[in-house]
This record gives structure tokens, sequence and C-alpha cells, in this order.
């Protein structure tokens, strides 16, 4: 018999000791399980947008050094948890063991094929080997290992769906669900991101519940993601701005509100800077949901605060019950969206 | 006639161009003021509790490097915009001059004595010199001017409460009023730093809000903080426990809830670490309102997702309709926290 760790996972904390293992520092990888454990061996790590797009950035898009960056926050950090964005992704692999005190769970099997459903900002990773970029994707096919802690929670991957493609709606899985929550008949809905992978499937979702009473708009800052935007069919209008801009945010969500603004701001860009940009295209009372990574707390308290704005504004929690199976059911539900992710990230 | 700024006072903003003062890195802080700016004799700096424990932190205390903290913070930034919290705070002064554009906002004559409601960290500040620390109300006593921009908003200093009383408790106005809003008939109520200053209001509201039926519980790390929230006994249960420990936090409120866990937890702590804690002691479903500004975004919706936690969780919005006159309200209506804050910050 081996050792039982921490549900949480807190046994595998190097520094500093105390907190869990997402806001650890560094947390141990060594690849021998805890009983509680699940050993994963893994193909596929899918990178959080933000960290995806700020490796890239500091790497002016070169493989060799995006390479560095990545062993080397492992190597430092035992987890690949970006110190500059604070996020993680997800990853895809194949059950390799399973401890015996992994208790309590849904039955998986040595050899099931997984994703897991917690941030790789917090799960043990020991990568081996980066073997093929996927830019568009943001994805990076690994020889890698990792562990699930007991409390983590994972999805066995559907049979119709690709694995890179349900990899890659099982990491914003959290968006499509919340949006569904938050959006009520006859509202006005801003996506910002629109365009995008979360985006997408907010704009489908947020549709199908503001009706056609309601009035969802896409935003976009390159003709592309708008251009895809007007040909899905999902919002009612799509416009091209810098959500970076504050004032021009404001200024064009009001042209095509005719001044009333919006009820509910999705927020699902993968830069930093939209706050403010957010808070003012609501209404007064309204509600921002920041699902982007990139959002800075004190911006969008500070911000709201200083333009005396009173709004509601939610962390984009990734995980609400069910998300997964509402995720990949909304790529199924419709044919635009199945189509469009089959093209983008099958 | 001068010139006639942007409402937002964007026209102060030197770097980086295009954004609001608040994310401003600088911004300019010459002291001629815009036709449509409001000009102060600032005497009283209410420094944000996150970043006055940071600067004395940082100065070990000692007054005569914390000063040299501040000014280098106004010489680099234009303003009192902590970079390491990324939080501000507010001031007391007296209006010195109204530009003649100053358009419809409540009247206000010069001469008459305000407090910004809009945060530090986008008013631009001159300091001419800082003459008494008051550690413990985190206030500074300074001679130095301020500029309001027509979007910002300010209260008139009430008269029956001394000056930097009322200060005090507008500097967290927002959090009974949210508070108030958030908790609702047998509830349980869970405040994290209640002992502090917003701590302290939140505790006063949640209970008048959860009612006999409701449980409110109090936490702080501290022996002192424990004995003030027993003495004013607005809490059901008071409990001494590390905010930054989530297991020990976790299993306090269990034990206290009998496995219940609590419907909200406000979190009104100083310091940085106490997103799973706040998390972990929710209940699934419940609402997480942070109102500390030294909450990290990340580590809040990547630490829930990590744990599988269905939680809402809300960034404090410093600002929400009538939170000035809601909060100085609350200190009068009940004898103890009138004694309480009379002691502590008058
Ligand atoms: N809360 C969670 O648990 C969780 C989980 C997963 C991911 N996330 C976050 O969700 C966010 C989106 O992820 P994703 O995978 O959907 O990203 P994505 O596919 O890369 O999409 C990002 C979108 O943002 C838009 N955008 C970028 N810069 C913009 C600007 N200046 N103005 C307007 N739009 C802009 C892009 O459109 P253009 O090309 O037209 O600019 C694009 O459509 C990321 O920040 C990620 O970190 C959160
Ligand atoms: N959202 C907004 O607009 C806004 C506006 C103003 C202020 N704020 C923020 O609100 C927060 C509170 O401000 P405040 O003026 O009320 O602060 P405060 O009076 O300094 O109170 C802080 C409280 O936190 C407790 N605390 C500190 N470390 C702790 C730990 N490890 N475990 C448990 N409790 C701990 C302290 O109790 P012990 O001494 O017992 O540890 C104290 O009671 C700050 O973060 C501030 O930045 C936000």
């Amino acid at each position: 018999m081996g050792k039982v760790g921490c549900v949480f996972g807190t046994h595998r904390v190097l520094e500093p000791k105390g907190v869990l293992p997402q806001p650890a520092w560094k947390i141990d990888n060594t690849m021998e399980i805890y009983d509680n454990e699940l050993l994963i061996d893994v193909d596929t790590l899918n990178i959080d947008a933000a960290s995806f797009t700020q490796i890239k950035k500091e790497a002016q898009g070169d493989t060799s050094v995006m390479e560095k960056i990545m062993l080397d926050i492992v190597a430092k950090r035992g987890k690949h948890h970006n110190p500059v964005t604070g996020s993680g992704g997800m990853l895809m692999g194949t059950v390799s063991r399973i401890g015996p005190a992994w208790a309590g769970k849904t039955p998986v099997k040595v050899g099931d094929r997984i994703a897991t459903l917690v941030s790789l900002s917090l799960t043990p990773l020991k990568i081996n080997k980066i073997k093929k970029y996927h830019l568009e994707k943001e994805q990076v096919e690994v020889d890698a290992q990792a562990i699930l802690f007991s409390s983590g929670i994972y999805a066995v991957l559907p049979e119709d769906l690709s694995p890179s493609l349900a990899l890659a709606v099982l990491d914003v899985a959290g968006a499509p669900a919340q949006t569904a929550q938050l959006v009520r008949p006859g509202q006005n809905v801003l996506i910002i991101g629109g365009g995008g992978k979360s985006g997408m499937l907010c704009m489908y979702e947020a549709k199908k519940r503001a009706g056609i009473t309601g009035k969802v708009i896409g935003l976009g800052s390159s003709e592309g993601s708008c251009n895809r935007m007007r040909k899905m069919g999902h919002a009612d209008s799509v416009i091209q701005v810098d959500a970076t801009d504050p004032l021009a945010v404001m200024k064009a969500v009001s042209e095509i509100t005719n001044g009333e603004m919006v009820d509910v701001v999705i927020n699902c860009v993968n830069i930093p800077g939209t706050e403010l940009g957010s808070v003012m295209a609501t209404k007064d009372k309204g509600t921002v949901y920041f699902f982007s990574m990139a959002t800075s707390f004190t911006s969008a308290a500070l911000g709201a605060e200083g333009i005396g704005k009173d709004v509601t504004m939610l962390i984009g929690n990734g995980y609400c019950r069910d998300h997964a199976v509402i995720a990949l059911q909304t790529v199924r539900e419709d044919p635009i969206l199945t189509k469009t992710f089959q093209e983008l990230y099958a």
C-alpha cells in the first residue's frame, strides 16, 4: 500500500506550504502516484488562450522559443501555470494507473481517454517532449504525464466528436453554461470576443435565451472574427471595435442600442485591458460576466467605482454543474456551430 | 475660457494613450484645472487597506520609508495608485476652485468640505508635504491638491460625524450596501475579516438581513479582532482562523454549521491569498462577495474550478447606488457601531 494524500492535493504542494495546489508557486511533479491519485499519459495540452497568447507574443511566434518558455514553466513550478497570466489550460490523455484509494468517483478504467476539467495551473505535470504545435488551436502535442487528485474532475471523451474538437470545447465549458444562467428573454446582450472559441458558444446560447425580442451583439477587433460572426448568424448585430478602447466600445454599443446599452456583457477576450469597455457598455444595474482570464480584479472594481457605475461583476468560475455535458451539447445541437468547430478545431 | 476635458478624464492620461485614468500607468497631475474639473485642497488621504498594509510592510513600519514610497508612487504615476496592490483609497479636502463647465452635478460650493468617492487610483494628486501618519486609521495628513473629473462622485461631509470617522466609513461604503443586497432571511453568512472596518459594517448589516433564523459568523486571525467582534455582539459565532489556510477555514465553518456551510461569504480582508478559503466555506450554488482589493481574479476562478465548486463569485464594485448614505446611516443607526467607530476612527 502506498500513501493516501489529501483529496485537494495539498500533499503535493512544495511552496508555500499550507496552500492548495492552484495558488501554490511550486508543486511536486514526481510521477509516482499516491493511493488516491490517477496517473495520465498525456498526449495533448490545450493551453489557456490568455496564456498561449502571452507565450506566443513573448516568443515572437518562434516555436523553439515557445518550447523553452513552456518547459521552463513546468521545470520551475511542476505545473503549466503561466506566471504572467496566472492561467493554465487543460489536457487530454489516457488513464495509465488508478490508485487503490481513488474512491467515490465515477468509474474510470485504465485505457480510458479522458480530458481533465481542472486547470493545468494545479495539475502535476512532467513533459518529456513537445512534439508538435497547433498554433491556431492553441494545442500542443506532447509526450507527458500528469496526475489528477481525487477532488479533480474529468470527462471521458465523447465518441461522436474528434478528440481535439472535444478538448477545445471542454476547455471553455463554463462559458455557455453560465451564459444560459444569466441571459433572460428580451435582453440586450454583448459578447466581447464573440468570434472566438468561447465567444461563439456564448453567442449561440445568448441568442437562444434572449429570443426574438432580445438583441445579441457580437464584438471583435479583427475583420476575420467579425466576418465569422456575421456568417454564423447568431448575432443580431456585429461590431468591429477594439475592446481595449472603452470610449469606442461605449459609443458603438450606444449607437446600436439607441442609447439603451446592454443588460448583460459576456467578456471572452484573450487579452488584458478590456474591463472598462465592458463596464461602460452595460446598463445601470446590469451584469458583466468576466470569463476572460486576462481580467484584472482591481481594474474592474476600481474602474466601475471610478465612473460611478452600479453593475454586478462576476468572476468567471471555470466550473458549473454539468458544464461539460452542456458545452458539448451546444456544439452538437446547432449545425452551424458543429460545422465551424469542425473546421477550426477538429 | 479654459479647456473642456473628457468627462471621464481621458484628457489627463499620459500613458498608455487611449485608456481611462484608472488603468493608466501615468496621468497628468498639473494642478491647473480644465473647465469641467474641480480643484480640491486636500488635507487627509485615506489609503486603501490592502495598499497601506503593503506599504507598511515594505517599509517595515518606518514612516520615513513609507513617506518615500508614497511620494515616489505619486511622482511616478501622478496619482496614489499602488503598483503592487493596484488599489488606491480616497481623500478629504476643501473645494478650492470649480471649473465653469462643471455641469449637471449636485451643487457644490467653494469652501465645502468633501470626500471623493472615486478611488485615488484615478485621481490626479500632488503632495506638497506629508504632515502626520495615523497608522491605526490608515490615514495620512497632507498638504496636497487633487482634481475631480465631472464623472467623479463625492460626498459633502456630514455635520454630525467627525470628518476622519466619516472618511473611514465612506472609504468602504460599497460593502454594507452590497451586503444588504445579498443576504436573505435565514441564511448562513460568513464575514472574513469581520472585525475590520468594512467587516464590522457588513456584520451588522448581515445580521439585520439574515434575521433571527439566520446565522452570521465572523472570522478574524487575531485575538484582538475576534474579541472586538464578540464584544460587539452582531455575530452569532466568532471563529479565530487564518483565512489564508483554506482547509482550516473549511473545517471551522463546517463545525459551526454542522456541515451545512454558508450561503454567502463576504470577504473583507486586507491581505492576499484568501480566495480558496472563501470558496471552500461556501455551499454549492452559494455566493462569494470579494470586497477585498487583494483578491486575485485567476486564483478565484481557477481555484473554484480546481475543486469543482459551483459558486457565484462577485467582484466588489466600490460603488453602488446611494452607498454613501447607506454606509453613514449604518454607523448612525446602531449604538454599538457608533461607539466602536468613534473609538477607532474619530
Ligand atoms: N474562466 C475560465 O475558467 C476560463 C476557462 C478557459 C478559458 N478562459 C478564458 O477565456 C478567454 C477566451 O478564450 P477563448 O479560447 O475563447 O479565446 P479565443 O478563441 O482566442 O478568442 C478570443 C477572442 O477575443 C477577441 N479579441 C482579442 N483582442 C480583442 C480586442 N482588442 N478587441 C475585441 N476583441 C478582441 C478575438 O477576436 P479578434 O481576433 O477579432 O480580435 C477572439 O475572437 C481567455 O481569456 C481565456 O483565458 C477562461
Ligand atoms: N471593493 C472596493 O471598492 C473597496 C473599497 C475599499 C476597500 N476595499 C478593500 O476592503 C478590504 C478591507 O478593508 P478594511 O478597511 O475593512 O480593512 P481593515 O480594517 O484593515 O480590516 C481587515 C481585516 O482583515 C482581517 N485579516 C487580516 N488578515 C487575516 C487573515 N490571515 N485571516 C483572517 N482575517 C484576516 C483583519 O483581522 P485580524 O487583525 O484579526 O487578522 C481585519 O479585521 C481591503 O482589502 C480593501 O482593499 C475595497
